[in-house]
């Protein structure tokens, strides 16, 4: 768990104030730039220490071998790895022949602060020699998401009290070492040196490298120009090798002068193009940055940025601490997908390997939400992606004996890459996250032309799939058996709820879809009956209810199953997955993540209120959260049935993820969906927004600890202020036409420029819940008890 | 399949008359030689040509790195895989130069004979070289009953028409180089050079070589002595190396004159002993052989047989082929166990390397209630290798957070080998089946001593397993959660019908068992308690019933499922494993091997006898018999609710089944399972047998084309013969006391000498039954009514 302390609570940056060299990995995923095309992980300038190098191309990847012990039909064969790729950070500093490395000499002082709304890195450091050579170092870095291939560094040196000869070595690096993997599955292969060297060059004032992948054969370019200011003196050497291109730059310096340089660097790849196209790429991108200039870039970043804060900012009086993690989040998930365009959201997004780079249910589920409501062009390009890989999931489904299309649990270019089958293949439930999450896009912007294109193809193609993977039985229910739902402390089951309800919607939207688009749809070859069967399938949907207990069980029998010992389990036994057997969490009642709660949050009309609090407190006692998946539904839930505070906790716990090094794993990269899921608890949670037949609903209530909220939503392109306080909250539309809305449960309309405030209803009152033994999350009524009296 | 015409049918042997180099593989598993300790697959003398060269001594394994695409707790982390040991049977010809090899010159004749009662493997071929030398060689080959270590092969050479040199090259070869292995999860991985040289000695006349594998650290001694018969003119030249050990012999040779060796071979290895004790022992067992002679090994191994053939041997008048396929089998089963004593009866015997050489629940569940009715001795060595891996098994469910012990479901040492949980470990059904076994012997046998010892031990520890594993539900109902049942095309089930009511049996066993012996409990710590607890949980097992369509589930949900399309399956499909997901075999009404129905076997008195009827035929139409170890158990139902000419069919499919290489591997090794099956097709289908709280029962009746079968079962030391005819059963006791028993529901008793005639009830009317298109077996009436024109 990272100590706060390192972390001033501030609501528009996060800084570090100590370098704590255990931490290293961690702050370099928490301090990582990107634009969901490029990403660097907030390694230090002088490339050493690390805790884990990283630069990475998305979708940039190498296939391994996938080894089994008992190998089985459509196993997959092959996985996929992102691969660390030429690192372009690099600025080594000698002072007088002394390398300026942390470990060594005197570290007298060191910040660093990631800037939300600036898009940067800033970074400075004194730091006295050995010898006793005192200098400062400054350094400013950014991943620019208005030139999507593009990073740039500024940075600058001197000499504080003695004059010193400086040397900076500027440096492309490629098939860096990197630290063995630990046994976890949750870490990444370690591919070593995946690189083979193409082409280098070096010139005055910059280089450039070109490699090719082993076996995807990926090519892979990287170039670099700098602009010095210097004082007299300075001299400057450029060579290139395969894997290295370097300017050294060598000047006297005294105290009062400084050596600046802006440093830009510039990325590409591709599968197709040719080395001279790459190589051209590259250099008219540094053409261009250099150009623009470090101030042009910075200016653009920063507008580029409020824009964003415009659309999706969230404010929240009384929780400081969350405020600031909240946008922290907000800030990481823009940068994963502002310019991924063709690629997937991975979901470590580009700050570290983790998952080997993997995208999964996670971006329809809990990132595209957020998007869709506050930047829906990045989620519609996460949509095309999913829709450009199509074809091998139409494939995949094939090879399964299925009709339609069955996408990957976990994959990089779309192909399957899930090794244990239980826990990948059978989670057929992602099919329909993907349709629900296409759907939702076109309910909330209204864009007829993508649901009239990729978002037809995606219903249509997972509906048929649904369609084959159910039968009727002698009664006439449709069911769906043996397939793993959310949860992945379940396996293999019948008529898991969140899955059957999920593909119903996902029946009726195709159909719903090919009656408003007849057209695309025998493009696609859908038969006259097709829609019909889709219907009377989701009609017959089988939706399991254990009428003695009152509540639904996750998948059919699981009520019926042991209870897990909880009493028995140790604190150091979470996760329970690598302390006991998959066999043991199948086959008794203990939920890693909410799966029947977020059935509830996904389907708010197939619950009464009255289940909804009997399923809630149910499963609230059985679910240990060993995912990072799970709070955020537990928050939204918590809320809508009452249990607001606990939901402010799950809110923070949401939040505060990766800030707290909650799941321990960090260091391998950021956990999206969680991020993207801490707006989800403030906007689905305590504002209560849900979206029922495309009218966005709200039913705002806050918990004790938090005074105000605001946030926006924009549907149709619409941009819905919402305003809440304990007792009210006021909606305003700014521009366009008036728009209908649900308050709690009442249909009012807003017209622009005329705010509407409604009264909140008194809470529901609940009975108190419970978590299991060890699980429960941190108050936040006690943390706020705990500060309060030493505030005083 | 195998070419019926190759193995003429004959009552007591199995002859080939052509060599068909394509089915060299599928012979050298067919004349196999083993005595359970030694095995020595059917290679030429002359070593090439090979389908794959084979020599194995039980229990003499190499470990290796079992690798997984996604690793999760407690999956094993190493294999076991038997290994080749030292090749003792080469005996390489050259005539004038020209070395004997099938594949050159011409192939004159050939003739090779298992002939059961004796023991051996003869050889006869005369061949003519590509310089024109004709040549006749026989040889006759043993692997010692009754000298465990040893192996002896008579050879001799003669030229038949014209005179020749003659090199006799008798060898010792180590690390033989084997065939890469087929992409088959059924095959073996193959370890090339497992063998550590450690010495090698060669003298007058023999020679021996020693070897360490890797990294089980096993040490393994094979030595020569040959006794040469030889016109004037021989020459003998001795020579060794780390992993040969030769004796050339050199003669010219006159036709009428001929060169006769006897090679003695013997084997010997261990974890523990010291290699002058290994060296000695094996010098000592040539010894031994060398005294006792050529002609006394024969003498012996045919008394060992005379012994075995009365007490097992099963006649069957009106189909010669299964009556000889049942011989063959029950001669290998033999082979299998007779001298196995501390080791396991492994899937494939000691015939190939199959299945990595591991044993399974086959053994208790097919091959010991052969062996406990037959050759108690070898069926209580076989539950004596088992509890000597208690330890192991203990520790297994403490890794799994159970109580008792877990036995592997595949192994050679006791560790478990699975490298695929769903049907590996959650196959807890192995418990329940070793206790059964262990209960069953006591039962036949009367053994009180072993009762006490190892019985009361693996009861005790498998009902304390069964204790943890389950659980009572809210009705008071014990319920197994998600475990997989014998039914490899189901996983992780709740409730499998066969599992529990095993279970249940193994409680009541347990309880029993300490009942009748308190102290021998109290040393194993049972509580006053358990036994208690064991009887309550037996008597509130769960087993569920469909009671809408009158059948039991397999498990619970099981007829819920949608069921296998058989009709788009094609036969090419066949076994559906290797062309269909598990995930989608799990989910649907599909059958690998009876599981419901072997519940309808092992448990007699749980079943109505109209749900018996329902049931089969209900799963007759769902099992598509992928597993060698269906037909069996299909036989036997079939013949109780009496389908008989169906359990004649399925009888002749389970005997016939490496003859005919039904399942096309025989090539790896023989099905053990299914040879020893053949004998309870026949005793417990159309005999009717049934241990019923320690009483026998029979209820015989024939299928049109048997016109009489005989066999014998031993209980309590006391044979007893049955002979059965279409009319009548006649029971003989020999000697001993009178001794009860029950026939058609009628308990009679039995006088020593009075043998007593009883009639048989005619056949109970039942509708047709069927089985998945394409599956149907093969019709014993059809290929009679082919064959019976053709005789006119």
């Amino acid at each position: 768990m990272l100590s706060h302390r390192a972390f001033p609570v501030q609501p528009w940056c996060l800084r570090e104030t100590e370098l704590h060299l255990g931490m290293l990995a961690q702050s370099e995923s928490l301090f990582a730039l990107s634009n969901g095309h490029l990403g660097w992980r907030g390694n230090l300038d002088e490339g050493e220490p690390h805790g884990l190098p990283g630069s990475y191309l998305n979708g940039c990847y190498e296939r391994r071998p996938l080894p089994y012990a008992e190998a089985g039909y459509g196993f997959p064969e092959s996985g996929e790895t992102i691969i660390n790729i030429t690192n372009g950070k690099p600025l080594r500093l000698l002072v007088d022949d002394e390398p300026f490395d942390v470990r060594y000499g005197m570290l007298r002082s060191h910040e660093r602060e990631l800037d939300f709304r600036a898009g940067t890195l800033h970074r400075t450091a004194e730091w006295t020699s050995p010898a006793g050579r005192s200098i400062r170092v400054t350094s400013t870095r950014l991943v620019s998401l208005t030139q999507r291939s593009v990073a740039a560094i500024c940075y600058a040196v001197e000499p504080l009290d003695e004059p010193a000869q400086f040397v900076v070595q500027s440096e492309l690096v490629a098939n860096e070492q990197l630290p063995q993997p630990r046994r976890d599955p949750r870490a990444a292969a370690v591919l070593q040196a995946p690189l083979l060297g193409e082409s280098h060059v070096a010139d005055a004032g910059g280089g450039l490298l070109i490699h090719r992948t082993r076996h995807t054969k990926l090519r892979v370019a990287a170039a670099m120009r700098h602009i010095v200011d210097s004082p007299a003196g300075c001299r400057q050497v450029s060579e290139s090798s395969p894997d290295l291109a370097r300017l050294t730059i060598s000047v006297p310096l005294e105290p009062g002068q400084r050596l600046r340089l802006v440093k830009f660097v510039s990325y590409g790849w591709s599968g197709v193009r040719s080395l001279p196209a790459l190589r051209d790429q590259v250099e008219g991108a540094l053409t261009a940055a250099n150009q623009i200039g470090w101030d042009g870039l910075l200016a653009r970043q920063q507008a580029y940025l409020a824009s964003f804060w415009q659309r999706a900012d969230v404010e929240l009086d009384g929780d400081p601490e969350v405020q600031q993690a909240v946008r922290f989040g907000l800030f990481h998930v823009l940068q994963a997908c502002a310019r991924a365009e063709a690629q997937a959201i991975p979901a470590k997004g580009l700050t570290g390997p983790g998952y080997d780079g993997h995208a999964f249910w996670d971006t329809e589920t809990f990132v595209l939400p957020m998007l869709t409501c506050t930047s829906p062009d990045a989620a519609a390009d996460a949509l095309r992606w999913r829709h450009s890989t199509l074809g091998q999931a139409v494939e995949r489904a094939r090879q399964l004996g299925l009709r339609g299309a069955a996408f990957p649990w976990r994959t990089i270019s779309g192909a399957e890459c899930s090794g244990y089958w239980p826990a990948g293949t059978a989670a057929f439930h992602v099919n329909a996250d993907i349709a629900d999450a296409a759907q939702r896009y076109v309910h909330i912007t209204g864009d007829a032309e993508f649901e009239a294109g990729p978002g037809l193809a995606l219903l249509v193609q997972t509906a048929r799939l649904w369609l084959s993977l159910g039968h009727y039985d002698g009664h006439g229910n449709f069911r769906i058996d043996g397939v793993t739902g959310p949860d992945e402390y379940s396996a293999l089951n019948d008529n898991n709820v969140y899955t059957n309800l999920t593909a119903a919607l996902n029946l009726r939207a195709a159909a719903d879809a090919v009656g408003r688009h007849p057209d695309q749809a025998r493009t696609l070859s859908v038969s006259a009956s097709e829609p019909q069967e889709w219907r009377r399938a989701a009609d017959a949907m089988a939706i399991p209810y254990d009428a003695e207990l009152g509540v639904h069980p996750q998948a059919e029998g699981f009520t019926r199953h042991e209870v897990w010992d909880f009493a028995s389990t140790r604190k150091s036994q979470y996760p329970l997955l690598r302390h006991f057997p998959y066999f043991d969490l199948y086959r008794k009642q203990v939920v890693k993540q909410a799966d029947l709660v977020l059935a509830m949050h996904k389907h708010p009309d197939a619950f009464s209120p009255e289940q909804k609090v009997r399923n809630f407190a149910y499963y609230e006692r059985l679910t240990v959260r060993d995912s990072s998946l799970s709070a955020v539904t537990q928050a939204v839930i918590a809320a809508e049935v009452g249990h607001l505070e606990l939901a402010h906790d799950y809110l923070a716990e949401t939040a505060l993820i990766d800030l707290a090094d909650a799941e321990h794993n960090v260091r391998d990269g950021l956990h999206l969906a969680a991020l993207a899921g801490s707006w989800t608890a403030i906007v689905g949670g305590l504002g209560g927004l849900r979206g029922r037949h495309g009218m966005l609903t709200f039913a705002p209530r806050l918990p004790s600890g938090i005074a105000r909220l605001t946030f926006t939503v924009s549907a149709h392109g619409q941009p819905v202020r919402v305003e809440v306080t304990s007792t009210a909250a006021t909606y305003t539309l700014a521009v366009g036409p008036p728009a209908q809305f649900g308050h709690h449960g009442q249909v009012v309309t807003l017209t622009p420029g005329q705010p509407l405030t409604l009264g909140i209803p008194p809470r529901p009152q609940v009975s108190p819940v419970s978590q299991p033994r060890g699980r429960e999350p941190l108050r936040r009524s006690a943390r706020r008890a705990r500060r309060e009296p030493s505030q005083q």
